[in-house]
């Protein structure tokens, strides 16, 4: 197949959205014009890409967007896009648009999407990996984690001062259905005495064994990180009950962070990241490339065949565990 | 009755911690130190005053503690202190120690114990309002309230980013379960659309009706500010059930602020009101006068007796109220 | 004078800019609407205003600013505005657009601008206090003084960590050419051992004489806090050289804030005031009234006539000289 | 030579305080507890190892410390060190207190002292690189670089509000005097319109056409982002001066940002190195291996040998400055 000539590339936010997702559009925008080509903001994801909602975007239209969380692009589900007839609504407006590439900023799941479009109407995608949680094949660092775990450690310094001052042992529960990355990092670097991840099951007699343990080392207050999708069988809630039940000399509390780990000013590492990988993004459709996911790999920026990099998370980092459990002792 | 002499003040953080109790802590300390008298920090509030929990505190002993959260002195709840025989012991500890007077930085609930002290063993006692909730008569604001207006709307600006990104409303419960001063300031501080709070009952219904009219006036988000207090008869996620449920154009998410309102480093605002409140109690005492609240009324420092400061809550200003309405259109 | 029905109101901002002039705008856009009034932002300040570069706001063109630094409106200093022609200029481009008031937020100098113009043209005018630097008589505290301590103190907080990691003595200097509310605060705040100011004249020698105290009470690091305006004779740099000359004992530095007291988001209780006093401002007008500045007065929102607003400078709080002077012991 | 069983290990900290540092100190602390060896807190860097100024330090002792900013072990540059006498009393004293192996976190300095000591006395040293400047042979990123990094663009965010309220030109000045990494990252970071740093001179010509170019590309306020080493022969308010003389349409103001740049509360990124590197270097001395410095390389940490980390600075990365150039545009 002859590489096309890319003269427009669209560019769209989909899934759930995450810091420097805003800096990722405006190195992109400003990357199409550095090399003369024109970029199409595409709004609210696939949905947007359905509904022809699209706006020509130039280099003054992202002045003042690298600090800011959330995607100037909106991001929707959409299931239309799911559907063989969404899909070629979508296409039709790509043609009729003369958008001649397409770049994704999202999760894994979003990178599916593109890739079933790219393969039914031969349409260049690119994917740029933004996601808080850290989970996908082919990068060291998604673009936002880097924030979400200060905003973790930031929150959990706070609840640290209340719970020394009181002496109590707190579960907080971090974002990671499926991937426990923000409560492992996040979790040493907040100094949790454990950690509970879905990649790992402790168990239950362990985590009351560790806890006791704890309390008799003389530390006064004790904080445990959860990620949602944890293996002990009970939510965060009914953990905090079952611990205090089962170590009355704790007074048990439990915080459950939610949504604001997603916003806030992306970090410098995020903000960074996320210019680079856009750089790469663009540069690798305009030398006639398509189809891979770019992310960062041993500190470079590398390219990975979107095909693998949908399939399955990235394991987490045992050495991490290990360093999580001498330095909590 | 004759003023006695003060050469020992006591001092003891009690209740809830908040930002500010360890500004307020340094500067009774100092203030002690430059009336050349000498004082004493008693820890984990009653409990430890019952306890004897007791240590001498110098000028150098609170360096470097006006920017950290919680309280070094430690706050826990004294059942023991609630018995005749619980506040005898509290009393003889301080006779033995030689403590004259006795400094309480706390909310209403810690007030009312050091009165029963006073009264019971004629100790001077002063009252420091230091809680999060600022629902204390006889200050119009209390160490740790402006601190966590500021975590909240920290908190709520980053959900916002992710609010505004996937059009969704957020229902944000904050603490508060008696007063809704944290809901109202917060909420116009971060322009939430509604704020529900104990003072006052809006009613499903007209809940309903204003976010229809927020979604027709344009916005894509929402924000809604609920004080854990809120009077419609059902908790934070029931209300966003209920609202998801008759109001399907609305994408409904719920988020739960919790404990970490109660940490992290004092705002400026409390770090001057600790130590300008802090100074006031210390001469106060020295000047022979006992069982007051110092207090900010109209920006002065003032005295309010300790029985009438601990009559209720401070109400809410209805001025706000309108101001919210007004500007959230 | 009758007054005039207002269908129509101007709003600018000018002077340098405060964290809070956006709330400020936003609800005055929004009380604007709320009472079926018309609202023209006017871009520049009174350059704007004598260009004639207006646009209409409404409720929607101000969401997600509440939270945001600087001014949407722009600020500029305009040569123009003081010609008799150029003010001509500015009423003609207000009748044109027919704008009945005009809302400036400001400092004293823009209010001055403010009152000639009302003068010689008949518009009514009304001021918002909005400045950094808190000088304005007629209200407690000014729009942006609130962020810019706290601003202030989280930069001390961080060189504190590397004063008292290097036993180092810190100038550290803090905006404030004509008053010391910033530094005063912000010293007490960030439990400066020092403060100069431009209201009181410590004197080379008493300087020397506290440092050299402070060092014998075992104090191992020292921070100073100083006011652009301070009455020593000496710019920061050459205090800091003095004093190493006269103190060998101290490892001196000095470092300069500068201009980023000037950004960031609003705290809380700058966003609070400023959609009260905008309210207010709005209201004020529509009831007929003119030409006065809304202002913070215990704790309420109060009206003071401009012209008494821009006379001189707001006293500082000589009681917090006192606190300072006892905690820093 | 056979390697000894290390029984009990020393730790300092030494040159310019980082971010960080304390986290590292906890996780020697804790790691030495956790394979039952003893660990010596030693106060003041070399100067303390010359004075015998330690103290033994257990896992309780290093409790809330993993958040703060700075040192609680204090640095400070020591002469005494440097001579063959001094360095003989820091082996004594070490011999005194049986402390068999020494790790040094700090800089290449520190590392070069640390080397002489072992090949003077044959004693086992390990180096942890801790400094801001990120300038460190054999890792990707040093303790504290990260923090800096956030540091930087929180202060940069805050001046861009006013310089776009302005419509201002500002040059900032941030920490490196022989390494642009802090400028290059956070320029980036900070959406800066050039960064002038000491490893690439752009010219005055180059520097006054591209500020040319970017007013006319529509830009209204821009940041300059100045390393102190940058090589341009000016200093930034010199640089401010002839940039206003020869460019009248833009309006200029210079900040430097000094000290804070060394503290505050490290990011998680820096928390977790920090826990990380540490480990390694207890466990690698108990290894039995020597004179080595832990680093990260491709996200793994790896052992240098000492004398190739002090061996000049780690060069900055080519693309970023590309990427730089293209995304200001």
């Amino acid at each position: 197949m002859k590489s096309r000539i890319i003269k427009k590339i669209g560019v769209l936010t989909s899934g759930g959205d995450a810091p420097g997702m805003n800096a990722a559009i405006r190195a992109i925008v400003r990357t199409c014009t550095y090399h003369h080509v024109e970029c199409i903001g595409i709004f609210r994801g696939f949905q947007g890409l359905v509904e022809g909602d699209f706006e020509p975007f130039g280099p003054r239209d992202v002045n003042y967007i690298i600090n800011k969380g959330g995607t100037i692009l909106k991001t929707a589900r959409s299931e239309t896009f799911k559907t063989a007839e969404g899909r070629k609504k979508a296409y039709e407006n790509l043609k009729k648009e003369a958008v001649d590439a397409l770049i994704v900023i999202g999760g894994d799941g979003s990178f599916t999407g593109a890739m079933i479009l790219s393969k039914e109407f031969d349409i260049p995608v690119m994917g740029i990996p933004g996601t808080i949680d850290n989970d996908i094949r082919g990068t060291s660092h998604t673009i936002g984690f880097d924030t979400a775990l200060n905003t973790v450690i930031d929150a959990v310094d706070k609840i640290r001062d209340t719970a020394s001052s009181h002496k109590r042992l707190f579960f907080v529960e971090v974002m990671g259905r499926d991937a426990g990355h923000i409560a492992l990092n996040a979790g040493i670097g907040a100094g949790a005495e454990e950690i509970l991840i879905p990649e790992e099951n402790l168990g239950m007699d362990r985590l009351l064994e560790s806890l006791k343990k704890s309390k008799k080392s003389g530390k006064s207050s004790s904080i445990v990180l959860v990620a949602e999708g944890e293996k002990l069988g009970k939510n965060v809630f009914e953990l905090g009950e079952y611990v205090e039940q089962n170590l009355p000399e704790y007074e048990v509390r439990v915080s459950v962070l939610g949504h604001m780990q997603r916003g806030g000013a992306p970090s410098c590492f995020d903000r960074v990241l996320a210019s680079r990988l856009s750089v790469k993004a663009v540069e690798t459709l305009l030398e006639g490339k398509k189809n891979y996911m770019v992310g960062l790999i041993n500190d470079k920026v590398e390219l990975t065949p979107l095909e693998q990099a949908v399939k399955g998370h990235s394991p987490i980092d045992m050495e991490l565990l290990r360093v999580s459990d001498i330095i909590s002792i």
